[in-house]
């Protein structure tokens, strides 16, 4: 049988501690050769859907063989580009049928070769993405880390929330974001979900002030962080490239980088264009930084560069691309669980296999 | 819903005439710039399953717009490389229980994103190399083109004879093949079915002499076609890289590719290799003949370049790769018949969509 899950099953079974320990595993079988993935990318056309809409159809792949398994993640989305403001604002269109998206999951055994599961991405992303700037501060930030700035308020950041305390015994939470309402409504809110005080900054400036752990998550077009935040023994990440501009990021004793490589492969139909903004900043970081020279969290995990080496170090972890390795990864202890479990839409086999030789 | 049909829902329901129609408007509309696709990509590494196997994740994927569909073609394949004669086979493993295969495309709205149908590639995979191949001799062949010298034997050979004769009123069928009693038994077996006298020759020269059109449908590692083979106003296509080589391309007065692109992209865990021989010939093809510079069929189709212009010229179409748009093409047609005639196996559509943003 293969199941089918849904983002409930994945809320119900999946712990940010599995997420961030099965990537602690496959980066370390990456770093040693075992794992194989593709970037991303993106086949994008017109849609008529929309004034400035484009349809896009995005993937990724990966391979775990240890973990026996490899993962396909696919996007099929209508995507527009209003202008909010002075900025333009990327924002995905829920047209399938009930206001949905899609965005899809298939795991395939190495074994085998046969499809175990087909789940959505939605609530894996988030926690793929917290799992690995997670993971990333237990080789970049000091020992005994205790006090962290979260600069954002949307899902990315609940996500981080929720992953750093499982990795360093924070005893002192900030959050900013530009609006105080969501600042203020987010620290209440998971002040009581986490059973500990977090404290809403009116100022980022605020928020990072001798913070040992600084997470941006924000959905901004424009640098966030500034040279000025950087302290001794901080350790500073971001999950999305304007986040951190190239002058802050060689200010840091250490940076590195998820993926060795810079923004998705593209290939547009007649019509179909992206506003200049988008992507452009992960192409000005590559040329600037050279990401192609960065050590990889993969080279930080398996110990071969080295993460932070003493507590006056900045250090910077640069989490701005994904990869398919991960869902495959988060994938295994997913499926694991639910066939454990007994939970899922099961559907034959057979009927996502062949006897014919393709 | 959403529709996952099997490789017999495929046979019952796609007519060859179908994905020939399909594919020259999908080729319309590629030239146009309305489509776009992405080649196909292979991320590979070490099986543990045999010695000398590797496991490989490969796909491609393509948008339609103008028939509402995308589509994106996988592969998750066991594959050895046994030594039979001096040759090097390339051999997939059925390791899927029941001893099957996996290979599936997943077809996508573009007007809503959603999933619309799930199918494997098995049956519309030569359905729509040989429709490709088909459609490629209305502009290439000569007006009236009654005799077909059909090289190979296998399951794409056949395919090819199903395609050819919904093109041309073909009156004169030869067929060769190196085994003397597989091109007997083809002979006999397709004669039958087509209702028409297919005459099996002893030597590839008999059954290209005075050929109209040669299509090589062979499972050949080295060249099969020769220069003495070609005759004026000859047409000669391939669907298999080594089968025709630089030496006899030079010697057409036109000649077409599919896919202005080399092989595959490749990514490579430790410890995977190929042998040399696989897709080094692809390369010398790509290095020597320039395939960027050739004209594509969908040029063709559309104009933009011409293709045959007189009786006398010798032609020929290189079908070496394929496309996930062809998937996107031939998936459109097939979910509209299976959708109308209510077959297949239906599964809620939000099993496969969310409200999550991914």
């Amino acid at each position: 049988m293969t199941l089918i899950l849904n983002n409930q099953n994945v809320r119900d079974l999946l712990a940010i501690e599995d997420v961030i320990d099965v990537l602690e595993f496959a980066y370390q079988e990456l770093a040693e050769g075992r794992g194989a993935l593709r970037r991303r990318s993106d086949t994008i056309v017109k849609s008529d859907t929309a004034p400035d809409a484009i349809y896009a159809l995005k993937s990724m792949d990966g391979i775990a063989p240890s973990l026996g398994v490899s993962a396909i993640r696919i996007n099929s989305d209508i995507i527009t580009h209003p202008k909010v403001g002075e900025n333009i604002r990327r924002v995905k269109v829920p047209a399938a049928p009930g206001n949905r998206y899609t965005g899809l999951v298939l795991l395939f055994s190495t074994e085998t070769g046969e499809p175990l599961a087909i789940f959505p991405d939605g609530e894996v992303q988030p926690m793929r993405v917290a799992g690995t700037s997670a993971l990333a501060t237990k080789y970049l930030a000091k020992k005994g880390a205790r006090s962290v700035a979260l600069i954002g308020t949307g899902w990315q950041a609940q996500a981080q929330l929720r992953a750093i305390g499982s990795v360093h015994e924070i005893a002192d939470f900030r959050v900013y974001s530009t609006q105080k309402e969501n600042r203020d409504g987010f620290a209440m809110e998971w002040s009581e979900k986490l059973g500990t005080q977090i404290r809403p900054c009116d100022s980022a400036e605020e928020a990072v002030a001798g913070a040992d752990i600084v997470l941006l998550a924000t959905n901004s077009l424009e640098h966030v962080a500034r040279e000025d935040w950087l302290e001794p023994g901080m350790h500073i990440s971001s999950i999305k490239s304007p986040e951190i501009g190239a002058e802050v990021i060689e200010r840091c004793d250490v940076a590195v980088c998820h993926v060795p490589h810079g923004r998705p492969t593209q290939e547009f139909g007649a019509g179909a264009v992206l506003p200049d903004t988008i992507g452009a900043d992960i192409d000005t970081l590559t040329k600037r930084i050279g990401l192609d020279d960065m050590p990889t969290l993969a080279d930080i995990v398996s110990g071969k560069a080295p993460g932070r080496t003493d507590d006056s170090q900045i250090t910077c972890f640069l989490n701005i691309l994904g990869l398919g390795y991960q869902f495959a990864a988060v994938g295994s202890v997913l499926y694991k669980k639910a066939k454990d479990a007994g939970v899922g839409n099961a559907i034959p086999t057979d009927w996502l296999t062949q006897i014919e030789v393709p």
